[in-house]
């Protein structure tokens, strides 16, 4: 039986749940995998703190080099979050041999190359696993099963916040601001929403995803970003009657010999696997020219899913010989700023004559043409009422262009949501 | 660059794509993963018999002993299907240690225990992710990825035959007979269907994900295995009208210290992640103690997901200096027999007073409790209708108990169909 020392930095609720899921089904473990896990010394911020886990007392320390300096300890888990001090400490323990895993892709999309660097100059094994959707194993989909693809796009809904938030807007027809406060009630979102809501938190997961799916670093900085905080129950709802739900989605495709990484709210057709994602689940997309179309579903946070994923990663290293290094050679050179997509299109615009052949005009002098529109919520005093419009495939850009030219005293308000998938089933 | 020979066993469709995905991907395999395969023999039955992919000629042989007594092969792809010689191939090959890669469930869910035995009495390394759902690394999943768990359930829609069937029905309430003939003009259903559609291919699955769920050996011939040929279209209906779809599921559960593994067609309520995987797509539903709710979906069939699959464990196999076994011990002493669930019950009834009385009284007396019921179909003429039932969860014996005592002159053409999933989304 082969025993190996591990060290805790950071006991929160993922530190707590590895420690309890390592209690729990350490025989299990040992039976199958031939291996047994002792925690030698768990770093913390205050040591008197009420925990989730029994962790004996005398392993608490507040001195990081007494986990990082431990001849003991072979492998060191990383539960603190945020960049620094996570991300230095982390290359301390790869610099010393030590293996490292984490679910930080904060400090892992940020200091990507630093941390890969100590780890290969050290020899030094680095697992992830659950710093992209906690207990779906993403990451290794990516680099240990689907080698011999060529991806041509990875699309996901990667955060389960805002996932719970738009899957409640749509079934209750609600208002943003009332499902995020219920949703920090729940404890389902924080008390600073920001990271989430913004799309802060799935950049940096699309970065590492798209890294490997690319087989080149993408900077999280390449990420084009926006949140869901301007959504509104009528996008939801005109979204609705073209048989469309609204994800926040991150994607990354490879289109034209440039690869597009971005983040933002995006409608996709009730039919696409996606689309029946709720509530704080996540999934992630993957249309691979060999594997044909993939999904991968289920738990993205919380303590044991996550737990599962970084007991895995601990299994699998504690049996590697040899340390795989992912097959990244060297970073993006550019990242597409304009892409080709259908868009759904809503304005509020002066219910007369002439306007709808305004709108299509200018849109046609940018080459982009209408493939439906309807008609919503016509206010017999002001006169106003909703446009909305799908358009076929069109550059970002023109549109943005032709909608900048529009004539402001027929149309307004106007709102721009990107659409995925296939276009013949929109 | 590390060079290995590989000799292939049978070069029909699969081996055909492996062939050209290896032509195709072998620059980015070298890149990324730093190793370069090299097909040395293809054993096939008629050498001259056209092929889909360009083997050099001078690489046929149509005797086996020139792959396995091939110094220079040392990895050996086996795409012949069907139990025998396959299975005496892989075990000789496996006794020369050399590695196995194959996509044959038949052979392996048969054969098992003598092919395992000669893999770790050799110290050979056996890779089978394509023997189940093709492109989906669900033998990954739950060997890599899920071992810190006590799986629950494994539920799976993988046969994709089946799935295109059953789809159709629904879709167009198309008889069985229809559109299995539509199958086969598509190429999506053999001639001769049968291992399809009695469940024969995905009971061989579901032996080998029960094994390595369960850790182990579920022998395939436990597997209680219903086909879908006496499916009707009022079947379907009627599930529709309960919220419920029909899909051929395999099932496989710990409940109460048994095993329960079985195959046979299954409403689920049309929330429930699998009910929207259509057509001839895969996919398996995992419940896991720590990992919670998780899916994986995709292409269980074609040329090149199934080389995807095996070139992933060509390259796994490549970069192990050690080759892993599945943490299987022994054998499952008992599977059940019977086992708790909801039923749909349908039957013919004489229209008249005492039929719910009797009904209803008969399921009480053996414990059947009645969740909801509809009256369908009425003829006027006749006097007969359609009665269907959903049971709260039940024992199935105590069910069918109840069904045969029932009153014959009042009730006949009685059906049963098990419904799985959240009882509370039903």
């Amino acid at each position: 039986m082969e025993r190996i020392g591990i060290g805790f930095l950071g006991c929160g609720n993922i530190g707590s749940g590895v420690f309890r899921l390592l209690e729990e089904q350490g025989e299990q473990i040992e039976r199958n995998e031939g291996v047994t896990f002792e925690v030698k010394r768990v770093l913390v911020r205050s040591l008197q703190k009420k925990r989730a886990c029994r962790v004996p007392e005398e392993l608490l320390t507040d001195r990081v080099d007494d986990v990082l300096n431990d001849p003991q300890i072979s492998i060191v888990m990383e539960f603190m979050g945020g960049v620094e001090p996570a991300a230095s400490y982390m290359i301390r323990a790869l610099s010393a041999g030590k293996t490292v895993i984490t679910a930080n892709k904060m400090a892992l999309a940020t200091r990507w190359q630093d941390i890969w660097e100590a780890a290969r100059k050290h020899g030094a094994g680095l697992y992830y696993e659950a710093s992209v959707c906690g207990a779906i194993p993403i990451i290794r989909a990516l680099t240990d099963s689907l080698q011999a693809n060529r991806i041509h796009s990875v699309m996901g809904i990667i955060n389960g916040t805002t996932n719970y938030i738009l899957s409640r807007m749509s079934s209750e027809g609600a208002a943003y601001e009332d499902v995020l406060a219920q949703a920090q009630r729940l404890g389902l979102a924080e008390p600073d929403p920001t990271a989430d809501v913004e799309g802060y938190d799935a950049a940096y997961k699309l970065s590492i995803l798209s890294t490997l799916a690319f087989h080149r670093h993408v900077p999280v900085e390449c990420v084009y970003r926006e949140g869901i905080t301007e959504i509104t129950p009528l996008d939801v709802q005109c979204g609705k009657a073209f048989g469309l739900t609204l994800k926040l989605l991150a994607i990354a495709k490879e289109e034209d010999g440039r690869i597009q990484v971005r983040v933002h709210p995006t409608f996709i057709p009730d039919a696409h696997p996606l689309a029946s994602v709720s509530d704080s689940f996540n999934a992630v997309h993957i249309d691979g020219h060999a594997c044909g179309e993939m999904m991968f579903y289920g738990r993205g946070a919380g303590d044991y899913p996550t737990a599962s994923a970084l007991v895995s990663d601990l299994i699998k290293a504690a049996k590697s010989k040899r340390h795989a290094w992912p097959a990244v050679q060297g970073e993006v050179s550019q990242v597409a700023d304009d892409w080709t997509c259908v868009h759904f299109i809503r304005m509020l615009a002066v219910d007369k004559p002439g306007v709808l052949s305004m709108v299509s005009g200018k849109l046609a002098e940018h080459g982009v043409s209408i493939a439906s529109m309807m008609q919503k919520d016509r206010d017999p005093h002001t006169g106003y009422a909703q446009l909305v419009f799908l358009t076929h495939r069109a550059g970002e850009r023109a549109v943005r262009r032709a909608l900048s030219e529009m004539d402001a005293q027929m149309v307004s308000q106007v709102r721009i949501i990107r659409v995925e998938g296939d276009e013949r089933s929109i």
